[in-house]
């Protein structure tokens, strides 16, 4: 047990699962619904999503996407187009079979039997199939293309083991859905969409990516390929933080997306879909949050600075409140990124301890404390989130809002290095079977099951060794990395084939 | 029928809704999908709302509000704890039975029987069932209170005759709900929230708006009152375009919202609830829109200025291409109501009147030609999308970027004062029964039904004449004005009884 009184129990340490649970909720950040899978994001945490939104609609806006919004429910044979896709989401399909309540004969609500829909409805668990039906009437000619949409929507796939965050029913996200006149068109809207979720993560969340594509046992159902970038975590799991999906003609053909092409032919368009979701506010959790709770990226903070004025004295209370309102409006006039520093005041009447701490929790970026004692020094005390949190610089007043920017620069990229030092730390080329199942098997019988990490190593394609791995040790290939040169080696599950290139495996959320 | 050439079939004399739909088809905002009554939000048109939500936002902000997100899915047995509530929303609920998808004998896909839901749940109508059992968690003392959330959200009430935007089964909205120590706290925050809708309406949509407060046969199921925004749109029909409810304690009496109070008593909190959603576009376009299209606000445009380079020989292209530019980079620097000014050159190769007449069915605000011509006189024509289609002005090309701010708001304020004199024009004071009776009955049996307008008349209070009124003429109680004077008269009906203000009565949508 540790010695160090932390503000989240239990500790990283201790259990790894659980203190995320407790960092979420002192964070303020979300919470289970009684509705079962389904969370209520609180203001701290929407706010973070709403940061999210705004830097990932902005790359998708220079992409030349533009954003659209198609129907939450969706007819049952339209989910039955494509065979390889049903059969993916049935098992997790909210089912919409009424239109109309009425009073039963218990004199409780029910649904109405004479309102049974002839067709059952879906709600979206993805929208490839009724978007597909809608581009189908959009598109005549090859001049209609491309079509580059975006959609900002919820969807709901049904949990058995929901996780706040992570895995939840209802989560909200976006979804590219792309159609081009090319094969070759489509591929690099792929590729090029996964590098703006690498680039995203990397300057928002100050989260390293491996990129890389999916086996087909990992596949998003209907898909040709899946792209995907994957991010390691501070139990040094990986958390798949995006997809992006090649669909060749698979969902056109199953829609009737058709066009007259350049040399007066019927061909089916080539499409492609991605999405990334809330679940990367729960990546940004597990990466950057430490044992006193949340530690919020400077990008995505809805507050960059909070001011908490200290007032033992009533007779204080007015000066220590102008100072921290002139200092407030001297902040919100520096841009980070473009937009003005979001500075709060906390004026509330509770003790200056319990407030503090508070706001360690929610993991704001910058604290600043003034005092009469600072006044007259005309300083203030002003603390980092990403350093200890009784670690405080004294710094005069009249240089706060000049260096502000640049604090906040150098808390995001202290947590890139962080994390990228973490993951380098615990990403290794294996090259033996031993070597292998001793990196993935926790190393003592105490909590929590730290294992090795990610491993480098060599497979040779066959989907057997994937699934044996993963049955013994709960490893899975998490993406054949992009950048992974070619070079011979042996199948690392000992099967005894050879092997061109290695992939990245590691156990995920 | 008109002599001149629209680009609108039918025009709006001819057949107003119709006239409507095609308005919707050709300014490429919205189309119905193949789900009953829901409707896919177009590029065009779903820019717009985004252009709603940032004006909104930033209001709810400024107001102290911040954003939250709760689940979709609303447990039956939440919806029936307010029974007024239940009973309103019972007809047009979209119920969830089943939570998988199984092949069935047939070999089809069906909901599976034994994954049927214990609690069936509804798709969210409105939210405060759901979110009133969340608040009740998060209340215990006076302290706790208010709560200040808005959510942005699609919800669901089936439809059975929809119309695109106006009435559609699945809409997207945002909904407040806060929770109050007291009465009058709850009360003034309804006000408030009206009187952001009537600012939003009339700064960012253009629209004149009576605001005032709905009789109780038009009330929001479960609340004590609602307070409601109205405009008029071009067939003098009524749109309603907002509402702000006064739930009192009805829903924290439901939800077990209940707190310690200052005098250390346990109370029920003060509730409210107000929202507005996609309906306000159709509100707009049918009050801008004309015989040529859609003409959008310069506040809500996603793109306020669209230069259309004319390039008949190919030789000319890229001079005139290079002018393009130019004059984009230097618009974009111009900043309306703080944001740049939204440029968009359309370069596609097709005819140069088909394009020119695309943008004018789009409406967008500002359209400028330049030519080979242009180029040698250094100027552009510009047209305004607020004047005849056929009009130009031409204007030295370094004068455009200086004056486009200028132009924009001349725009907006000119869509402004159109729609209030049209309201002026055509409500009227009416005193007796024969003259109200006349007012709402078509003058003639030439298609559209046009009536007179808005109706002042008295009431005298009683629910029965108010429903003869509707039997009759199909006219209801649009609100009880807030600024209508306290005088006498008689109630307009016919009844005989006393009335001490006039009420607002009209058709609507």
């Amino acid at each position: 047990m540790s010695e160090t009184k932390t503000a989240i129990t239990p500790t990283r340490a201790q259990d790894f699962p659980e203190w995320y649970q407790q960092v979420v909720r002192a964070a303020d950040l979300a919470e289970n619904s009684d509705v079962r899978g389904c969370m209520v994001i609180k203001p701290w945490g929407y706010g973070i999503w709403e940061n999210m939104q705004r830097g990932l609609d902005r790359f998708f806006k220079e992409t030349g996407h533009r954003n659209a919004y198609f129907p939450l429910l969706i007819p049952l044979s339209y989910l039955e187009k494509e065979a390889a896709h049903v059969e993916g989401f049935a098992k997790e399909c909210a089912v919409v079979t009424h239109h109309r309540l009425e009073v039963g004969a218990d004199g409780k609500m029910r649904p109405a039997p004479a309102a049974q829909l002839a067709e059952p409805l879906v709600v979206r668990p993805t929208s490839e199939t009724i978007i597909g039906a809608t581009y189908a009437k959009w598109v005549q000619s090859y001049r209609d293309l491309p079509i580059l949409i975006n959609q900002w929507a919820n969807v709901f796939r049904w949990e058995m083991r929901p996780r706040v965050f992570l895995r939840t029913a209802e989560f909200l996200w976006q979804e590219g859905h792309t159609a081009h006149e090319t094969e070759a068109e489509a591929l690099e809207e792929t590729q090029k969409m996964l590098g703006v979720y690498e680039k995203f993560a990397r300057e928002f969340l100050a989260l390293p990516v491996f990129t890389g594509e999916k086996t087909e046992s990992e596949r998003f159902p209907g898909a040709i390929k899946t792209l995907c970038i994957e991010a390691m975590v501070q139990d040094r799991k990986a958390i798949q933080a995006g997809t992006s999906h090649f669909l060749g003609q698979n969902f056109a053909k199953a829609s009737g997306i058709q066009f007259l092409s350049r040399e007066n032919k019927m061909e089916f368009a080539w499409t492609t879909s991605w999405g990334v979701s809330t679940r990367l506010i729960g990546a940004a959790i597990m990466m950057h949050a430490d044992d006193d709770g949340m530690i919020v990226p400077p990008r995505i903070a809805p507050t960059h600075v909070v001011i908490l004025p200290v007032t033992p004295k009533p007779e204080t209370r007015e000066p220590v409140l102008a100072a921290a309102e002139k200092l407030a409006t001297e902040l919100r006039a520096q841009k980070f990124h473009g937009a003005a520093v979001e500075v709060e005041i906390d004026k509330r009447d509770i003790g200056g301890g319990v407030k503090n701490w508070e706001w360690i929790k929610k993991g704001v970026p910058v604290r600043i404390e003034i005092g009469p004692r600072d006044l007259e020094k005309n300083s203030v005390a002003l603390s980092r989130r990403d350093q200890g949190v009784k670690e405080k610089q004294f710094v005069p007043v009249s240089d706060v809002a000049p260096q502000i920017v640049e604090t906040l620069q150098s808390i995001q990229d202290n947590l890139f290095s962080r994390a990228l030092a973490l993951r380098e730390a615990h990403t290794r080329d294996i090259a033996t079977r031993e070597e292998f199942y001793n990196f993935f098997t926790p190393q003592n019988n105490s909590k929590p099951e730290i294992h090795g990490g990610f491993a480098r190593s060599h497979w040779c394609g066959s989907a057997d060794c994937e699934a044996k791995i993963k049955e013994d040790l709960k490893v899975t290939i998490r993406c054949i990395p992009f950048d992974a040169p070619e070079e011979h080696g042996t199948c690392v599950c000992g099967c005894g084939r050879a092997s061109k290139r290695r992939v990245l495996w590691a156990k995920s959320y």
